[in-house]
């Protein structure tokens, strides 16, 4: 079934030709993203405000824009040396199911035990967070990829990992929870009675299932009273951005080693971290005003960020203990319906993509239904196997979406996407597609407005 | 943390090195296996008594004891390419954190979506299927690897195909059954009321929960009943071993290409086909006299087929619808504690295997209890991040044993082990481990002896 062509079905890089260093896209930016602010005083944010909750090195290259590479810690590369480098997936099978001329790539990041590129960052950040001496670090999961990921980064480190789940899905996902004590991690479930905010919450209402508002705003306490211990986060921040441009530097190495110039890269994109990490390389070239290809960011209509947000400084967090950043939102208050592409129900958007978002360098956003999604997951599946993870396949319905494009126009173009995990913890959501009960939602103009309402005045 | 060598954490063969042909190592046995045995006549079974149940060229496999070679065909071949050749992965990490001198290697057949190495007999299989212009297939699955396998070989050449799940697996393991689903299989709880077979238990215990033996039979008798469809397995037959000898086909072309000769070859061995895929081009060496690596298997204490059974004919099945073969054996009646490697619970061992270690080829067979299994596998998940489906874990832990004698010996013996597949569908057993509720069995004489009662008086 494969077509006549040098071109393998996977490409993979060499050990030695893993990226040295990370590409931190800001230094190449025209226009620098709006600085975080203190939410308190709204003044811009410095390596000394950040420290009491970041580790030291991280709250430097989260402010960091001068240098456009970042040397990868040793420590670090070797762990990467058992993932990565990760192959780019030429989906000869899915080009022949679609009748297309299209060429289609996807960077695969789900064969590790996270089940997904969350790793990438994870191992970075327990590396310096170990560095630093610290004893730990807290962080808090909704689907629970992060925190897979980072139970095992710091379990590699000897490191504690508190894990703050929100409760509903600790609840749903008792396998999610058992993997991520495998590696030794401490589970709480969100709200707690081990934390101000979470009494606070508990005492209002006993029942509360929690919220990934409220995971963050107990594992940021957790952090600052906690000696020896740091808050992390598995998007968003820049320095996830930086850490996942590992993903671009190797695809577009592994690209270019068979002269392969990608026409557009795809990626889904809730907080932004894999879509910012595909993308990286090709974005340098981009701003330096070299031929790149056409970017599009693919969200789910249930939470339009990109396509139906406003450009405005908003909190990170439900709990507003976090900075304000500079990004398009929905609003902190704003509730997604109960999509079950559960990484993508971010109500912001990654700084830096926003920034490029607005000033025209990512090309598009578009907004696709969860059931067209999990369509073009399941067709993925019976023709190249791999069955993707429910965020995942927002970019592989756009990505099909483009090929068919191509079979109508005659065009051979080359896709590339980010396959960024797998779904084996997410078959609920298979289940109710193929049952025929899963929803579609798209907000109307009221349910936007209320989110909107809780933006902050800032300028 | 990495070891200062030329050999890289991962091998990779290139595409262009994917085996060209599976090798039938029992075609270079100095004593060929006894023949499988018609269980009503008890005459050895040809091609013709084959053919109704399973596809004519797999008949032709099963009874092949001429060619060493049998070519891959193209289009298996092309499947194969998708997730295939698979890593040999240097575990510098478990190396380090045991303080070994000995240098250990492992197979890895879990990255991809079946989550172990059935899929590279279930392609073959399904593929035979196809060309014989039948409509579908039938098989049973207990733990749900192989059917997963299946689901996904037979959704890619567009076949039917109907899995009986056993009862109990398929009421605790929902995930497992809907990614079959999303396959495009259909799935049946067994025992159903769609055989006479399981029409028969239901009527003697309507909350009959179902065995590996009931579904085996529904599964014959819906393939013989059928116009169009065929039955298949996913272990122990010797069509299977061969298919599965690409495991060390890759394995030893990847070590050979750096100059690296195994000192100790270990596999987990429920049915055999994992091992007996490993070791088989490694065993054709020691068969003509050449230098080899010691050979063992690596059984659960609760089913001790190989070391505490009797060579023996029997069924290979519980239900006596099978034909009797030739093997080490508990007997079909036996009935292993509910372990959790549900891969190795079977009664009795592949001809193949049995036969190489009644001639004293396959040099040991050990069996392990399941705490201490689990015990590696948590190590091995820490330190090298894969976390392991149970039955690969055995491998695991014989691994790390053989390790620590090098590191009392002072000896940097070369070990390559098998690391069959994933755990993120046995979760229950981990967390089982980790409470600390997990129990260990070793079957008393008195339990062997009720098995062993079940073995036909054949010869």
């Amino acid at each position: 079934m494969a077509k006549n062509t040098a071109i393998p079905y996977k490409i993979y890089l060499k050990e030695d030709e893993l990226p040295r260093a990370w590409y931190n896209v800001r230094a190449d930016m025209r226009t620098d993203h709006r600085p975080l602010l203190n939410p308190a005083t709204r003044q811009p944010l410095t390596v000394a405000d950040l420290e009491p909750v970041f580790c030291t090195e991280l709250a430097k290259q989260e402010l960091n824009t001068q240098d456009r590479f970042i040397e990868i810690p040793e420590a670090v590369r070797n762990f990467y040396k058992m993932y990565r480098p990760s192959p780019v997936v030429r989906a000869y099978c899915l080009e022949q199911a679609l009748h297309t001329p299209a060429h289609i790539y996807y960077k695969y990041e789900g064969g590790n035990t996270s089940g997904s590129h969350k790793l990438n960052s994870a191992i970075a950040q327990a590396y310096y967070a170990s560095q630093q001496g610290l004893r730990g670090v807290t962080t808090e999961t909704g689907a629970g990829q992060w925190g897979t990921a980072l139970s095992m980064a710091c379990g590699y480190f000897g490191l504690d990992c508190r894990v703050f789940m929100v409760k509903c899905s600790a609840q749903q996902k008792p396998y999610r929870k058992a993997v991520m004590e495998t590696y030794n991690a401490t589970i709480v479930s969100s709200p707690s009675d081990t934390t101000a905010v979470g009494r606070k919450m508990l005492a209002a209402n006993p029942d509360n299932t929690g919220s990934l508002g409220t995971a963050i705003s107990e594992a940021v306490e957790l952090a600052v009273a906690s000696e020896g211990y740091r808050y992390v986060l598995g998007s968003v921040l820049d320095q996830v951005l930086l850490h996942q441009s590992i993903i671009g530097l190797e695809a577009k190495a592994a690209l270019d080693a068979y002269g392969v110039q990608p026409d557009i890269v795809i990626g889904c994109a809730g907080g932004g971290s894999n879509l910012g990490g595909l993308m990286a390389p090709y974005m340098g070239d981009r701003l330096a005003g070299k031929p790149a290809p056409y970017f599009i960011a693919v969200e789910p209509s249930s939470c339009p960020s990109l396509t139906r947000g406003r450009f405005a400084y908003d909190y990170c967090d439900t709990g507003h203990v976090t900075p304000l950043a500079k990004m398009y939102t929905l609003g902190s208050g704003y509730i997604p319906s109960s999509s079950h592409a559960g990484g993508l129900r971010y109500h912001g958007m990654s700084p830096i993509l926003s920034q490029l978002y607005h000033d025209g360098y990512l090309d598009e956003a578009r907004s696709v239904r969860q059931t067209e999604v999990f369509a073009a997951a399941e067709l993925f599946a019976r023709v190249e196997g791999t069955l993707a993870a429910p965020e995942s396949a927002h970019a592989i319905r756009v990505a099909i979406d483009e090929a068919l494009k191509c079979k109508e126009s005659g065009e051979a173009k080359t896709i590339l996407f980010g396959l960024t995990g797998t779904g084996y913890f997410d078959m609920a959501a298979y289940i109710a597609y193929n049952s025929g009960t899963m929803q579609d939602h798209v907000p109307d103009d009221e349910e936007l407005a209320k989110g909107f309402a809780t933006i902050p005045q800032v300028e």
